[in-house]
């Protein structure tokens, strides 16, 4: 990892918030507080954390209102998580991309890669592809016939992206991922023998958004299964075909939609989420880890368990639930006192 | 994509189903309801979807009985998905395969590949690989050494079949499977520590089966794991060592199947289902999505939840369930009634 | 698979086991009970399975303290399991590997491999790559820049290890592994949109680690993602950011792990667990299948459910609720009882 320094004060600069203290300090790394050096930046995300500060070896710090850096030069930020990670980019810079294809790549004739992209080792281009400025594939990447990859996307080791995927710029895909496998669809003939439905759509990907390793989505049947623009994918994750996912809708890992699944702007779903087909994922939506979803999902709801349901009733059931064998107990007694009473039976 | 018009006459006579209007129509793509064209053929699954067909602009419909096509050229069928799907492979032609082996591939001298058969780029072929007629590996793939891959199979990019894993015919892969992985098997030995049982067993898949992106299917560690004819397996699954699946299963996106389960002909499992080992799931069987199995489920019986049940049971607790916050109260305000009769206590 | 004949003497004296019956039959193979012929060794796990005995065809067996072979030449064993896994090893050997770089293989100039490793068709071998002795790196694995493979590591099929990825020795990757894909870090900016944190961690393996097919584990976002000696992880698991796994920690297929989770030497996580992040899943912790964990897991602790509790207040809540909908009918009894006697009303 090559690491380009910087004075405090200069970074304080570039990410317009206030400095304190000593602006010539040299920051030539960055860490948590926990295992800091003297030359590493630093950060304190609330003030609940503010008590790591005191036994840090960090030589300079990013700090919210109100947390005092104890004499350390310091950066006051009301986004001390935001800022950190905007300086760590400045002090971490992303490698430099030699552009060019590999020697080993194997390019279709007509396919038309961009003079300033860069094409890793044994990657392949199929026939009619694009790939537009400043694109990135590592090694063993497979692209096959009619693909389009926008500027400046960087597509990870190993991905694979059947015909006719399309993806539009600054789309970064982890390893593994693979884009446009014929979705899971057929139809029982006449002997009750299923028969694959031909999977004849696309995958649209829209800029800026990020898909993680091994991932898997498949393409529209009929009609395309869409991906909107800033939307973060993590780990493992399996979106059917013909899903519309919208903008800004983050999905954590080993979640796993049906076919035809609407998850609608701003959404979010934690890890290992299931949702039956053909339902919407209202705006805003959060939908908690390992839910079961059977139907719509109300925009801004909360929702959780198997079947999943709105949060508060969710927690409430699961709170009865804890007091159910004593209810049992007490059910018992009062059959008891109420049988004694009548010298028993109904 | 590219596409063989067809006249809509010539369709219905291919598919054996009565034409209704004007056969001459010209049909030159397929679409859903709500997105066809004019050009496009397109399709109305069953009288509840009828409505649709109204603002439709689909230049033909296959219709089954009872709903009228207002005016349009239509084909009438008492399965309308089924011939849809069987049309659009009318109307949207796989591509064609070019034989042969590609310069960049690395082959065995001892493997023998069929001469009608297509090896992509940067593939590997291993020692004493068979590689049937038309069979066709995308870029990527890597067949360890004694593995057979039966006539017409399709192997997407970046498969993995470990060594000695057997392909029936017409076996589809999907981008990034991987059969042959060691099983997951450990002893312990004189110290507590786990020493790895060797996984000496194989794949077979028979003729027929589809496999999803990313999935992993264990070989067995001693004998075989075994998938039968026809089954169907969506993406990110996983098969542990020595499962036997019957003929003709469905088993969705995410499921997870442990050691020596055995999944009869025609069984059903839905996304995200996980089975303990050594259990069997009998014929016809389905599990609803989610279901955790901990032990074996009849022929033909519908289960659900964690441990699974008998559905309908599991829809009785869960009714149940939902009403237990308020039984809390009904108990509570029963015991005050007694109480206060009472004069309190018991 | 090619095998290698032994005295059945001759494997007993390796063993260190008692040898019963005839020495000199030759064992040419391994296999279960059920399906092992007169050329095969096979064994009996305990007591419970001796019944299997008579039909068997085995050639020869191993077998616990009090189970009688009936005739058939046999090892004695306390550790039958333990003892035939040892056995196969024997008769089934490794493959030999074969030393060199493949004509196919790129490797960066200033790379170091070992001249007794083994590096596959299309495997890519990046910047400042350390490759130890015997290493054996199957077809189309990609190394990124600075990663280390330690002495006798086997790496199969199409893993990624990106940049500063470091294994230690005998480490096993099944096909399609991914380790030190970016994690899923992202601060919201000021207009609510997400950035990314940038991950400059690694992900860092020890000794005698095995890690199953397509499992993803991510780097470090600060600091390390790291996984402890002998652990062993099965197929299709997501290991999250700054994950600190312990030794001899065995994960099932399909656990999820989110950020910051730390699990202790000797836990056990059976299949499709999924864990909220930065928890602590303590010392020998067993946590059953589907389980979601929401808070720490204290040392030994058995857990099960979503929220996961202890073991057994968890079966007591499942027996409690299968019992609920009865239960339902007997309070609306003696609510009727009670209303009876009042003339109704409370």
């Amino acid at each position: 990892m090559s690491l380009r320094p910087i004075r405090l004060g200069d970074l304080a600069a570039k990410l317009g918030r206030e400095l304190e203290g000593d602006g010539d300090v040299e920051i030539g790394g960055a860490a948590a507080l926990e295992s800091a050096g003297p030359g590493d930046l630093s950060f304190v995300r609330s003030r609940r954390f503010a008590g790591l500060l005191a036994s840090s070896r960090a030589g300079a710090v990013i700090v919210p209102p109100g947390v005092d850096p104890g004499g350390r030069p310091a950066i006051r930020s009301a986004q001390p998580g935001l800022d950190f990670a905007r300086a760590v980019r400045c002090i971490v810079p992303e490698p430099p991309r030699a552009a060019g294809v590999h020697p080993t790549a194997w390019i279709a004739p007509d396919a038309r890669v961009d003079e300033s992209a860069a094409i890793g080792p044994h990657c392949s281009v199929g026939a009619r592809c694009a790939v537009g400025p400043r694109a990135l594939l590592h090694a063993n990447v497979s692209l096959y016939q009619d693909v389009t990859v926008g500027a400046d996307c960087v597509l990870h080791a190993g991905c694979v992206l059947r015909e006719r995927t399309a993806l539009g710029e600054r789309v970064v895909l982890q390893p593994g991922v693979v884009l446009g496998g014929d979705g899971f669809g057929y139809v029982a003939n006449e002997r009750g023998v299923l028969e694959r439905v031909p999977q004849i759509g696309r995958v649209v990907v829209d800029d800026d958004v990020e898909i993680g390793a091994n991932t898997t989505i498949d393409r529209g049947a009929l009609g395309d299964t869409r991906v909107g623009r800033r939307t973060k994918i993590d780990n493992l994750v399996q979106v059917g075909h013909n899903c519309e996912i919208g903008e800004d809708v983050v999905i954590v890992a080993q979640v796993g939609l049906s076919g035809s699944t609407r998850v609608e702007r701003g959404a979010m779903l934690m890890g290992q989420v299931g949702s039956a087909g053909h339902l919407t994922i209202g705006e805003r939506a959060f939908v908690a880890g390992q839910s079961g979803l059977h139907r719509d999902v109300p925009p801004r709801a909360r929702v959780m368990g198997t079947p999943a349901r709105e949060e508060r009733t969710s927690h409430r059931m699961l709170a009865a639930l804890a007091r159910l064998p004593e209810l049992l107990g007490r059910v018992r007694a009062i059959e008891r006192r109420l049988g004694k009473r009548d010298g028993g039976g109904d």
